[in-house]
């Protein structure tokens, strides 16, 4: 029987926050705490256990949190308004907007608002080009993520063949265009892609990222494949049929447990870079 | 013997122009006239010719060009101080950096400093971002070249597997976001790329973006795939080898006179449409 390498993502966010902890206590001699704005727009309760995730991740290493709770009733605009009175205020390192927002609202407009050097998430379009080109300061969290559990590991990427399930702008596009940097070859597939099975079975890293419970099929895995499961599906279960996977997989993310907290830890990481920068100007 | 139908880029180009002629001829009615400027840095015999041309080209529908030679001593401070004229001149509607700049310039710098409803060449990072993500003005010309051509022969994109073959900002990366905004499942190979030929062989459609001589060969492309050259090199041939190709592809262009002059009629294009908004506003 095939026994793939867990990939731990609580173990890479450890060590992901043993380092910070030493950041921001060099931070708190210079009288700066980090700080993270959190903005839950409604009350979709996965959405408030997110955000509440990610406050007491912050308290835990010493970042401040601010939580910032709109009425499902909110317009763009007050939405927009909000977001500038935290761009503003300069004791604010970044700025997250918990996704989805309900749907009368316009997302992509409310995300344009946020300030690029507070936008820890990396969901502007600027923040994606300058992640697409290379140089980005705040690629998006998740797929900063995976990214970050393949170096733990030292899993090799360059002319490594990623194929990559799903393509949102702030985990299918993004972490492609991470993967093509890191001098692999990228296929991005979706909900239109034909012979899907196939092609995933040409993959030796893949990435499921479509928010399909169980949707990535153990039979269409290469042997020796590296899995990452950025998936995160009602029953606690991720985007992979985990088990299954495991038969063929030489290294596997479980669910939860793998990307989720690593996704958790470079959020802050980014709060706490950007905390650094505006006490160094 | 397969024979292709040959992507006749003169014929796209034309329809195009005709077109463009009848939006220019209703800007004049509103003592509009579209306007591109092209920036020269440096003595570069090939960059010279396409600026000549795109100046012909501008001339032949009605568009003013202005054209700015620079000094191959420039230096990225003053180059970006000629393009934030540019910027400021409400009579230019489009900007184009011709590419590639000296090595001491700060290209990127350079493209950025472009205001981005001007940026009819889609270079600056917000446009590339707006591209990826479906709703930019203006993307970059030879993938939205790329794409006119597939749409003027109604070839189909969706559910197709393209296959990128390079990945630059201006080229490889924008029209593998285009492809795959069309539905297509796009992998994207680079000079790192293991097994490429096998690769290119899963393409239905295939975009060579390699800047290398007739890198392209016959025996690589899947019988009845289509073939787009977006190369242009020495002695006037492209990345593919069109000959060898022939024998294999459903449809494919040819070099000269197949993706060239479509980018020169889209940039045209963008720069009427530029003209339009500055009119309507």
């Amino acid at each position: 029987m095939n026994k793939p390498l867990i990939l731990d993502g609580s173990k890479v966010a450890e060590h992901m926050k043993d380092q910070l902890a030493v950041r921001v206590a060099a931070l708190a001699e210079e009288e700066v705490v980090p700080c993270l704005a959190t903005i839950l727009v409604g009350d979709d309760p996965s959405s408030a256990t997110y955000v509440r995730m990610k406050g007491n991740a912050c308290k835990r290493i010493g970042i401040r949190s601010i939580r910032v709770d709109l009425p499902a009733s909110t317009t763009t605009e007050q939405l927009i308004e909000t977001i500038q009175q935290l761009n503003d205020d300069g004791s604010v390192h970044g700025i997250l907007l918990q996704h989805p927002v309900p749907h009368h609202i316009d997302e992509r407009a409310a995300f344009e608002a946020i300030a690029i050097e507070k936008d820890v998430d990396g969901v502007t379009t600027l923040g994606f080009a300058q992640n697409a080109f290379g140089f980005a300061q705040y690629p998006s969290c998740t797929p900063a993520a995976i990214l970050a559990i393949l170096d733990y590991y030292d899993i090799p990427i360059e002319g490594k063949h990623a194929v990559v399930i799903g393509r949102s702008p702030i985990l299918g596009k993004p972490v492609s265009a991470m993967l093509l940097n890191r001098n692999a070859t990228v296929t991005t597939c979706h909900s239109r892609t034909n012979g899907l099975p196939a092609l995933v079975g040409l993959g030796d890293i893949v990435v499921a990222a479509v928010g399909k419970a169980k949707f990535v099929q153990g039979d269409w895995i290469k042997p020796g494949a590296v899995v990452l499961d950025a998936g995160y599906n009602e029953g606690n279960v991720g985007d992979a049929d985990y088990e299954a996977c495991s038969e063929r997989a030489s290294a596997i993310t479980p669910v939860p447990a793998g990307v989720g907290p690593v996704t958790i830890a470079t959020l802050l990481k980014h709060t706490v870079d950007s905390a650094e920068r505006a006490a160094s100007r």
